[in-house]
Parts: C-alpha cells; sequence; structure tokens
C-alpha cells in the first residue's frame, strides 16, 4: 500500500515526539507499504513566528508572512527526515516545492492548484521514505506561499490525491470522530466509518479534528482518510465514500455549536428582492450566515431570522443597521444565549421518522425548539444555551448511539 | 550610490536589533543609495538548529541539514523587510534561490558559482529595498545549499560583486580593523583602509573579523570591503584594493596566533621526495601545515619542523608515526607551547630593513625566536608563548603604529 502520514503540531512538538513519530512511521514502511510524510511545524513555533512579525507591523505584508512562516514546516521535515536516516532508512526531505505543490498566488490563504509528483514518485520507486513540509506551495512565480490554518491536512490530502494513495492518515492529538462530544456524553463511541457528507456536517458544527477544506478535497479526489491519534496504536475513524460504508447507521453523531447567535428582523418591507439585498449585504461585509427562517409578519411586512457565529455578530449588526436607517427592517433583536444541536446520518435519506424521534426528544426535557433547518442528512436545531448538554445526551440516547 | 550591507546574528540578535538594523538601513536610503541588504540567521538560531539536528544523529545529512539551516535566514529576511515596510519603505525579502544565488551541491559548505542578479535588479530598479537571506543558494537540482562558516558574507560580496555596487558594508560587533588586537594593547589604532593582501594575513592570524574566502572573494570581484559596528555610526575600515590606498604604511599590524604547535622531525632520511611524501601524507589527512623549515642534520639526514593548528595536532602525529615506523623518520617531538606573531604591510615590499627591526624588538626583549617565515608582506616569528603579550607590543611599538 501507498500511505500518506500526516502529524500536526502537536504530535511533532518536541525532538521526542518527532522521534515518535520517526517510530511510527517507520514501522508502516517496514509493513511493506510505501510512506510519503507530511509535517506540520513544531507546536508554537507558527505562532512565535507570527508574534515576531505582528512585533514589527500589525498588517505584514503577505509575502513577507509566507517566507518567514513556511520556515517552521521545513525544519520539522528536515528533522524527522534525519531521524529516519538514522534508523537505517532511506529517506528524503522535500519542501513543497521539491514536492510540486502548485498554488494560487493568495499569499497567506492560498488555493492548491496542481501537484506535479514526479519527483515524490522517483524518490518512492527507489524505496525511499518521503517526507514533505506541509502548508506551503509555490506560486507560478515560483514565490513561497502558505496555504492558511489546516493548511498541512490540505497538503497531505492533495499528495495522497495527486500519488493515488490508498489511505490518507491524519494524525492528531484526537483519536478519530466520535458520535457527539466525549466531554458531553460519555458514553460517546468512536466510529469506524463515516460519509465525507457526514464529516462534513460534523466538521462544520463543533468537531474540529479536521478542517473542512481537507474533507471536501478529500471527497473530490476520492482519498480514504484516517484520523487517529499518535499517541498511541489506537485506530481511528476511516472517513470514504458512501459506498464503502456498507450499512450507513440512520444516524452517525450528535453535533453542537455554542458559537452561534440568532439574528430577528421584525417588520421586513415586502417588496421583490428585499432578502437578496439583505443577504448578499451581509456576504459583503463578509458575515457567515447558516441558519435562515422566513415567515410571513401580520402586516404587508415579513419576519426573518438567521444565525450567525458570535464572531461576526458585530459585523451583522451594522449591515441590520444600514436597513433600519432605509425604514427596510422596523425592529431587530440579537440573541447570543442560543446554541444548535445537529443529528447526522447519510442513512437518514432513507428513513422516515428521523425528524420526528428528534423533536420527540425534546419535548420529552421540554426543550423549547427555536429554529429548525433540515437538509438530506441533517436535522438542526436552535435552542436556549442552556440546554445544550442536556440536548445532545437525550438526542444521543433516542438514536442509541452508545451501542 | 548603491550599497550592499550585511548584518550578521550578533546584529539581528533579537526584535529591538532587527528594528535597529531597519533604521540604519532607512537611513542609507534615505541619504539617496540604493540599498540591497544581507541577513544572517538570528544570533543562537542557527546553533539551536544544529542541536537539534544532534539529537537525533552525530552525522545528520547534509542535504537535510541545508533544509534546516537554511530556515534561520529566512526568517530574519523576512521580518527585516516587514520592519522596513512598516517604516513606510517598500521592501521586499527574497531567499538565496530568488536572489539568483547559483551554488555547487557540496551541501553546508557549497561555493557559489554565478549569481542571476535580474531579479533584485528589477527591485532595486522600482526603487524598492532588496532584503536577501544570506548564507544559502541553490545547486543545480533545485535544492537548497549552504554555504558554511562565514557564509552570509560570501552572499553580501558576491552580490555586490554581481550588482557592481560602490560599496559592501560588513557589521559585526567589532568597529573594524585595528594596527593589533585592542585587548593586547590598549594603544592599537583603527586601520581607516588596509589592502586585500594585508587583510588576508591579518584574517589568517587571528584577527578573526572577517573569514578569508569572503576577503579573497572581494579581492577578485573587485568589491570595495567595510567593517563597521551596528552599534553605533563609527567609521568602519575599508578593505580595498592597493591602488586605492594612496600612502601605504610600511607595517600595517601586528597579528598573533596562539592556536599553533610546532612539529620537530629529527633524523629524516635524506632521499628525494621525502619532503614531499610527508607533506602529501599530512595533506590527505586534513592537516593545515603552516609554517616549514627544514635543515640540514650532522650526518645523511635533514630535520624538518613545521607547525600545524592545535586542533589538527593528533592527526599530525598519526602521519609522523607512520613515517617513525617505516624508519624513515628517527625522531619526534612537540611543542604546544608556541605562538606565532606577524609583522604585515604592502609598504614593506619596498623598504628594507622591515625584518631587521622586528628582529631588534625581539632582542631587546629577550625573546628567543624559534622559527622565521617572510612573505613579501608579511615577516612571521614562532617564539614561545609566554611572551605572546609581550611581543606584540615590543612590536606594535617598535613600528609606531599607534601613531
Amino acid at each position: 500500500m501507498l500511505i500518506v502520514q500526516k502529524f500536526g503540531g502537536t504530535s511533532v512538538g518536541d525532538l521526542e515526539r518527532i522521534q515518535n513519530v520517526a517510530n511510527r512511521v517507520s514501522k508502516t514502511k517496514e509493513a511493506g507499504n510505501d510512506v510519503v510524510v507530511v509535517v506540520s511545524a513544531m507546536s508554537g513555533e507558527t505562532n512565535k513566528l507570527v508574534g515576531y512579525a505582528e512585533h514589527f507591523s500589525a498588517n505584514p505584508a503577505r509575502a513577507e508572512m509566507d517566507m518567514l512562516l513556511s520556515a517552521g514546516e521545513r525544519v520539522t521535515a528536515s528533522l524527522l527526515s534525519i531521524a529516519l536516516q538514522e534508523m537505517g532508512f532511506d529517506a528524503v526531505a522535500m519542501t513543497g516545492r521539491k514536492a510540486g505543490i502548485l498554488t494560487d498566488s493568495q499569499h497567506t490563504k492560498a488555493r492548491i492548484e496542481d501537484i506535479n509528483p514526479t519527483v515524490m514518485q522517483e524518490s518512492i520507486k527507489m524505496g525511499k521514505i518521503v517526507v514533505v513540509a506541509g502548508f506551503q506551495g509555490i506560486n507560478e512565480n515560483g514565490d513561497v506561499t502558505t496555504l492558511g490554518r489546516g493548511g498541512s491536512d490540505l497538503s497531505a490530502v492533495a499528495i495522497a490525491g495527486a500519488l493515488k494513495a490508498d489511505l490518507c492518515e491524519i494524525y492528531t492529538d484526537v483519536s478519530g470522530i466520535f458520535t457527539t462530544d466525549p466531554r458531553i456524553e460519555p458514553k460517546a463511541r468512536k466510529l469506524e466509518r463515516i460519509s465525507y457528507d457526514e464529516m462534513l456536517e460534523l466538521a462544520s458544527m463543533g468537531a474540529k479534528v479536521l478542517q473542512n477544506r481537507s474533507v471536501e478535497m478529500a471527497k473530490k479526489l476520492n482519498v480514504n482518510l484516517v484520523t487517529r491519534t499518535s499517541f498511541s496504536d489506537e485506530e481511528g475513524t476511516l472517513i470514504t465514500t458512501e459506498e464503502n460504508i456498507m450499512e450507513a447507521p440512520l444516524v452517525s453523531g450528535i453535533a453542537l455549536d455554542k458559537n452561534q447567535a440568532r439574528v430577528s428582523l421584525m417588520g421586513v418591507k415586502d417588496r421583490p428582492g428585499i432578502a437578496a439585498d439583505i443577504f448578499n449585504k451581509l456576504a459583503d461585509s463578509e458575515v457567515n450566515v447558516d441558519m435562515i427562517i422566513q415567515n410571513k409578519g401580520h402586516d404587508e411586512t415579513t419576519n426573518i431570522d438567521f444565525t450567525v457565529p458570535v464572531s461576526d455578530l458585530n459585523d451583522a449588526k451594522r449591515v441590520v443597521d444600514f436597513f433600519v436607517a432605509k425604514g427596510e427592517v422596523k425592529a431587530d433583536s440579537y440573541n447570543e444565549n442560543i446554541c444548535k444541536v445537529s443529528v447526522v446520518g447519510v442513512g437518514m435519506k432513507s428513513h422516515a421518522g428521523v425528524a420526528a424521534k428528534a423533536f420527540s426528544a425534546m419535548a420529552k426535557e421540554n426543550i423549547n425548539i427555536n429554529m429548525i433547518s433540515t437538509s438530506e442528512i441533517k436535522i438542526s436545531m436552535v435552542i436556549d444555551e442552556k440546554y445544550a448538554e442536556l440536548a445532545v445526551r437525550s438526542l444521543h440516547d433516542a438514536y442509541e448511539l452508545d451501542k
């Protein structure tokens, strides 16, 4: 098998941990696999460099930031290669450039446009363990770029796709994807497998193991993704196509997002295009709108409710103020004390009654549902924040996710 | 004027010092000059990375070391560029690759083979301050290489040569080149100008401001080199061609090298080629032989004396043992308690009596001279180490170098 293994900052956080990573990589190699390793900077290193830059400027130039930040991954990749060589393996460290990772020119948040895997393939053919500095690539001018948050995961997935690897293992300090947050529900169970789409729903709602960009890319490139911990030999969770999941369970997990605020607009002037105007202006202000509900009001107006991340709330208020000033919105109110619980599962596509079970579970605990939004594989409910954990546990029980 | 300014590790040792460097560069730019800045890694940074590598291996692969070590200069160059931008200057940070520095493939001690200055020139033409990561280049495969000890100085001199810069300023924590070590002779005087050849003699004998590789390259590329301190506005010393030095003084300086040991071979078989055999074998063992003296012995044999750096003494002994075992050398002895004092000056080419004055100065203090070696611009004497400082002061006085 050809396996891409990616180790994040905490997994390579100090020299002993880098040695542990070398040991793990060596086992995979000795089991007869070809291995490509992708590494992040040692934890704390990138923040240190950002702090240095901010000492000089609140808004440092992005090209300079990329030259600065790409240093951290070079260090880890070199050290891991040296450690593997000392253990008797033929290893070679590569920068993003050498690994053929081509991006656009959006410094500090570049997108991977293409991967030229020739150099990596030649090394693999020679039996070498390839160690790639994650998070970085080059643009068409040959300048170094970085991929933004979660960039090393992206590097790993893109490399796995380009090399048609059998597996892309993402090592973190979390042992996999759980039916819900084990800190809330100790009976939460680690999933063996989960589909890309389920993972996307879970990740966007608080299961911060993998960023959506990486899952989306894995889905697009058909990469079998495994998240597992680098601190034990415990098996992780395989994230794959629905077809690879034999018996999809009705529901795979319960997600909780406490980081939401509700915006309520009352007496919105009922003219064509008003909703488009409001949500375009929110998008222009880079406000991330999640759930949206529109109700007919009691006169010639409507009411529009939507949720945004708490961090975007001030920007959202500015946009709303604009429409209030124009007289197109009569009244507005805001509520930060809400949360969103979601039931996720590809199985619910083909089964009726899944939503009803969720509503019953809430009713049994006397939890009032403020907003409901459903998709093919998800039911989301906005409730008072104080019921957050109770709701998660009730839903986990209702769908018997501990079994 | 086009000025290349190079700042070493102590000059960029922390964030405040990097800001000081930015201030100094900005003054040079505001005075109407074009400026290219070459920076080292922050002091301690390279040693830290070497320590990391040595944690994993006593003999880490050199290509990996280059990928590792080149990270330090990237960080400094990025930060300095950010600092200059924040002060309102148009600055751009470049890696060795971007600056067009092409080397051979001897990782960790590569030689600069060529510089393609196009990218730097374009930026200079646009009025930008170019900030280059020193110590690094790329080989013909595009892999990063580093230039070994004193590599950033070399980068600066080579860039100054390629850009035909008017001046290459090397900033260190020393304010220039002195007539002798001021810690030994407080009356030592800073030289305004010195020729490349004199500097080469002084540098190789303990005036560790500039490495010979850099001075040799400056001579070859005809680069006007200035060494000065980054911690004050004090003028430094200009190192230039002899023609640029109007009235060359008889003697420019006194150098002291305590790091020498004397090897004495007695009863060396007087066959043709014996000296060649011995010194070839020493060269093969990478023993750096400095002074050599050969005397006829009292029978059919000769005596050969030579000096080597103390650090090479054990290797030298092994070579000598080989010839003793072969019966071609009868007896050997070693003395580490010696030192070498040298009188250096281009002026002595055209003046008689310079050597005599040195011998008289030694005689006046009853210092016995063990070995003498002279070149066109240098007189070196090996004496007992206990007289080292006395000899330096006597010679400094004899040639009136404090005037």
